[in-house]
């Protein structure tokens, strides 16, 4: 074994040696600081410049990435090339296509946001929560806004912008999706309306003959109509590790019999 | 203008104002700390605290996200509920599928990695860097793996993924590409070998049948042969802010003339 811990010393040494860091080894032969108990910035700082020299560690750490309780800084101590996984990129966002039995498109107008008091009919949109699939994020968007229940069909597009916020990039997903319930019930925190609007009348909005984003969704609810347009349809698999379920979308329809 | 700042002073007033850290007004009617000088940590604290006390913060800020760089702590001010965007959840990957004339697969073996040493062939994958456009991405980690020039055809299917690192979530785009070149020449770093290989070899490779994923790319495969798949082509779009450039991914040929 390579790792740092067994270089320097076992886990119980750093135990029974005060003048470290308590630190456990992980699964990659690097080091893993946990301080269960407080101590005061001088002690901190004797104890972390010890384990430092120690741990063979001479240059600087530099940020990963941090979540609202904690903070991970990273130092490459190898001589190869930092193969440390990049921090997250992206952020998801899902716009939510339902067309009623009449061909009539699910739109609302939003209270916040760059469209606020614009009268802009859209359909609902949303942020993809942390751990969610996407096609969950369509269907429960779409019952917080407007109340209505759904099964969700397949991705029809998706866009994908950068510099969106933090230096980060969004990808939209278009989503089709076919209502089970039709009474509208909007959410009062974040919609100012909610309708079932002829598709001609969301077509004949002035911002949505300028949006390609708009025009693309009543091209889609088009193509849908006439039963010429194939998405990727979510499929269950057993990702690698354990028992945990991941999706592939793809055009089921498309692909050889033995897929389904 | 309900700003901050207009609430306790001017912008100059914080200048000259030597009890409170140095700090220009957000587009969001926050406000943000700019630190051109070092000072002691007994100073920064004292101005901290009378900075938080004049602007009215009375609870604990909490992480937001950091890059290697630096560290955003956020504190929501208004009594209202926290709209700050959630921090990025996603890492993007690419798996690339390019068959050449007589509809040989291009494959490669792994140096690193979960496939390492296995003997197994599999298509050319890799992250998507930050802002940076998936369409792109594909075909530049095909010149680097495989040293073939191609262009990109389609995303033809996707998978999400959760709890892949650091609790965030995983999209890989399998993407379509069409070869531009054919003389092959593997990078030292990451690839152990590459090839041209009949469709159905690569099929017959046991760990092709039992995974999911690489069964769909030989499905995929199939279909395209037979010409009846069709995936999303990237479009570029103006985005909203600026003359920044978007794409957005549809089945261009299935939606009406009007759209091209």
């Amino acid at each position: 074994m390579n790792s740092l811990i067994d270089q320097v010393g076992t886990e119980s040494d750093f135990h029974d040696d005060q003048l470290l860091l308590p630190a456990v080894e992980d699964a990659y032969g690097g080091v893993i600081v946990e301080m269960n108990e407080t101590m005061n910035s001088e002690r901190f700082f004797l104890l972390l410049r010890a384990s430092l020299f120690k741990w063979k560690i001479l240059e600087g750490f530099r940020y990963h990435h941090a979540e609202p309780h904690y903070i991970m800084l990273v130092h490459w101590i190898p001589k190869t090339a930092d193969t440390i996984p990049a921090n997250a990129s992206h952020r998801i966002g899902i716009g939510a296509i339902i067309l009623n039995d009449i061909g009539e498109l699910l739109v609302v107008q939003e209270k916040n946001g760059r469209l606020k008091g614009t009268g802009i009919w859209k359909i609902p949109t949303g942020v993809v929560d942390q751990g969610e699939d996407i096609f969950r994020a369509a269907i429960r968007e779409v019952k917080e806004e407007t109340g209505i229940d759904a099964d969700f069909v397949d991705v029809v597009g998706l866009r994908e912008t950068h510099n969106c916020f933090f230096g980060k990039s969004d990808i939209f997903f278009l989503c089709m999706l076919r209502p089970l319930s039709f009474k509208l019930q909007k959410q009062e925190l974040e919609i100012e309306a909610v309708q079932w609007m002829p598709l001609e009348e969301f077509a004949a909005q002035p911002f949505v003959q300028k949006n390609v984003l708009f025009k693309s969704v009543y091209e889609l609810c088009l193509a849908k109509k006439n039963g010429n347009y194939v998405g990727f349809t979510p499929k269950p698999i057993k990702s690698g590790l354990g028992d945990e379920i991941s999706y592939i979308y793809v055009d089921t329809l498309a692909l050889p019999a033995s897929s389904t």
